[in-house]
């Protein structure tokens, strides 16, 4: 491969009200506002060196924008532009200053018709990590993964380990050794992106990574106190895949956030993927509770690239189980 | 009232295999073995100073001995016997020496036919709080509190306030101002004795105290690992009563266990009890999740301080609900 | 005795200025504001349901007023007024209304001069505990207890323990074998009130508890973040006495503050108190660092009853060591 | 480059006393014993997947051995051979069977006579990571990185940076600008190899990753009860470069091991570096206490890898200042 996508960027969601979104993002998840409009709240975690990780958008029409990745350098966006090309697959470039905070980007859709885009540049801020002071809510950090379903888990998995470059560090198989779900990285975490098998492509979480456990009791706490245990979807418990321990919101519009904290590093390139069955009661939470039916059966549309409609959705080609087992 | 109850002191509860009990309690949970036998294991927390607070004794038949309180000296109990035989109450006496590591002990079926058992004087261990080499699984201190099930919580709160000197920290009400539940104290916490309205007498839990709410995820992280994941009942989660962290567990003979952290100190005699109402869904979690039917409905049987034979249940007189509401 | 001391319950601070040491307490700390002006800032913890418990007084001149207990019921007050007045010692009566959100309040000055005060009624205020969205800094909860520089403490011990009902749950003793320091409670923690060998009366600390110890790491980061760095004067550490996980601050004028984390129930009365060696080098703190020579030399001034003038300080009756030792 | 190397992956300690050393390291500090036999422990930390991060060797001579780094593929060893050669460096080779559960090693001296080995293959082992009944002590998770005094800082922060490929997170610079200190990563952690001024080269301290901040108190806790507070010599505390929670102990031979949580990714290789100020007292803590003159003057002295033979030290180029300001 000539090009180097780094990590996970940004995401972009449309929002009904950006007050509302905004209040639920600051007060109880802790975000660092780094800037706001009419149209557009852009955030980032404590520890992000960079203008945003989620853009919230003000619009009638829910769904989820492009989700966006880090490239190393500008020409990695001229060879990704060639991959996607060669493929027959829906490209788009969107100037410099098109986006607010960003440099020039890609926009494709990828083999699942799974928006994607990539940048090489936006613009920096103040890494607020030794701003103790600001620290509320859940303290989130930064954002650590994208969890999407899709129609055919093993097409997008061979796409993005082939072609894109990811490694996977775990996987979830069905008895005759089809896969169902895989964890697949750039950065030296165990995920940037997952996928699983759903009715898709959708999005089924966003998730950020927060200091320590306790961040994550306190959250629940504040989010009572501030009147969102509604909002709280599942948890906390402790992944088996990934030994997070987490978190599953719901935020105002209904996009499910996760909060997590405490995988482990992937530096090694040669360590062999860990292979989840299934049937494995452990593989969904280590601690052996149940996930709620709207946690399985409830994801986000995403929005073209070209016609910012709703892409369409495909029924799986596994069957889609009531989660003992998905993460 | 001329005597003193200080605190809940112990329990003993019937298991039909100490080893396997022995292993759920000392690895899962870390509780210290003061003692052992064949037919008894002696347990306390790492901050207990006397001989014990839990008992496991070994017996085909399940079931909950009366639930031991301690009282400031021995002329108490003379006191108390007086109380309960002019309430027309069945009162017993264990001479010291009867029960290993207890001075004599006084036995008594209460109002709500709940049996109890009143001591001055256990031997003496040793704290083992700065042992923390000592320190596993849940890490527990001490005992805390006992929660029961009674036909009539009014009866049961009448009798404890009235005749034994406790007072309520927290009650619940229905929407007719009769009590469904009341948290009772001796000691400066939140409680020692819980009753709530349901099919009674009988034992809800018995709940010890961890010091600090990672020691409550630590232990459901330990028992996944030991194979204790179907042990785990409810939680974690944050109580809107008493504010503690929470965890349920069900021990190898299906008795429930709180682990149970942060609650306040109730210093001060004068502090008016704080009311909920039963419909109010954060009384039950502040987060908001729903308990288990298990939780609701199953509790475990006293022991006839006499026969030893398990007491009668009655119903309760007010409506049992699905816990939106108990805690 | 005919009468119950329940709790320490507050101290009263001169302060230079108070807009600078409201910041350093609700910013850094944590702290509620009740209620202030251009005089006085009343402050209470996240638990307390009373109206404050630490006050900031406008004044030029430094000095920390009478110590104030907290009490059962009115009438125990007279019978305090007769027990000092029996052994010749200054009271003084603040009738209802002289101090905002008081009762009527009876100063004295004990066995060794230290002044104190004893009050039945605070007004209410609404307990924060669960207003999890306020939480910052240090979320101190509640008052713990005073910590006070004696030259005799053997008298103030016999004073307090057989004069006014404390009990000792831990003390400490030179080789031949005079009480060197010790801890006396009368709510069930591990004191209200140390004394401890030293150029006296005067005010060592006054410690207020926090939830857990990641509340007391936070606070560190907090401070640095404010700019506090260099009023941390020693920890965090691990108390051998008390076992509590400690930081001693120093606030904008100087006084000592400790944030104080999990001892233990000392709800026996029957326990026997903890006896430490002066030369035990995990008295200090179990992890066995070195006080700096500030938190050993300096102490605060008490301010007289009747004149408000500092109350003389007399040197101790037993060598004054460097703190290999002391807490 | 034409090679990549992927991290820090293991130090060898000579070590008088296997049983004493092991005895730290697993009870106090929460190793996994891989293997063992009469000259040498195997340890890894709970997260770790390869057979050893941590050697004991026994030895009366004390000394680190080469400091061993992965690289991803074998054929990288042979480019690196190239590199050392090229610059007139010494360079070794163990073949395979050699070294315990260790692949070929390529053995040299870098620029700054510090002894580095390179190795592709180690065998595998199980990951811990969710075997949490056997946490103990820190629960340490992995190597995080070393850290060495060498004479010429500046020399090797080019060495590693131009020529091996290393980043740069964060850096420290006199009021002259020349490089003081700076923390260089391969893997996204802030660092796997720091240099500072200092006589050298010589090693300051091997440091490993803990799940969280109250891993390290606890570990601060069983240290105590096992015997071993004399071994705390620094911390704990927040340093201001990296961020991370850290402790510094001295493990029975003297060697300064460091404990360390929650650093942030640095996945972005176009992130600028942090500068320090020498004089910038929030730099080595942010909290602001001062290290011991021992954590200043004392570091270990590494062994020629041919010889065997201590390496010789030299006084470094720039002052020498007592650490207001080393990390």
């Amino acid at each position: 491969m000539n090009f180097n996508i780094t990590r996970i960027g940004r995401t972009i969601l449309n929002v009904k009200d950006l007050e509302v979104s905004k209040a639920f993002y600051l007060d109880a998840l802790g975000f660092i506002e780094t800037e706001s409009n009419d149209k557009y709240v852009y955030l980032r975690g404590l520890e992000e060196h960079k203008h945003h990780s989620l853009v919230l958008k003000k619009s009638d029409k829910p769904g989820v924008h492009a989700l966006g990745y880090k490239v190393e350098k500008d020409a990695d966006l001229d060879e990704l532009e060639k991959l996607f090309k060669s493929k027959g697959l829906k490209t788009k470039w969107l100037e410099k200053g098109t986006q607010h905070a960003l440099g020039r980007a890609l926009h494709v859709h990828d083999i699942s018709n799974l928006p994607l885009e990539f940048y090489a540049e936006m613009d920096d801020a103040e890494r607020m990590l030794q701003r103790y002071d600001l620290y509320k809510g859940a303290k989130v950090l930064r954002i650590d993964h994208v969890n999407c379903a899709v129609p055919d888990v093993q097409k997008a998995y061979d796409f993005f380990t082939e072609e894109l470059g990811f490694a996977c560090s775990e996987y979830t198989t069905t008895e005759d050794e089809r896969v169902w779900a895989a964890w697949l990285h750039r950065k030296q975490t165990v995920h940037d992106q997952a996928f699983m098998n759903g009715n898709g492509p959708s999005l089924h979480h966003v998730a950020f990574s927060l200091p320590d456990p306790l961040a994550l009791i306190h959250c629940c706490d504040v989010m009572a106190s501030l009147g969102y245990s509604t909002n709280i979807e599942r948890g906390p418990g402790r992944h088996g895949l990934s030994n997070a321990f987490f978190l599953y919101l719901r935020d105002p519009d209904g996009y499910r956030i996760e909060l997590y904290s405490g995988d482990y590093l992937t530096a090694d390139r040669d360590a062999k993927p860990i292979k989840w069955d299934l049937n494995n009661p452990q593989r969904q939470t280590l601690w052996g509770a149940k996930a709620p039916d709207s946690w399985f059966n409830e994801t986000s549309t995403f929005l073209d690239i070209e016609t910012g409609e709703p892409v369409a959705r495909i029924e799986p080609n596994l069957e889609q189980r009531k989660p003992e087992f998905v993460l």
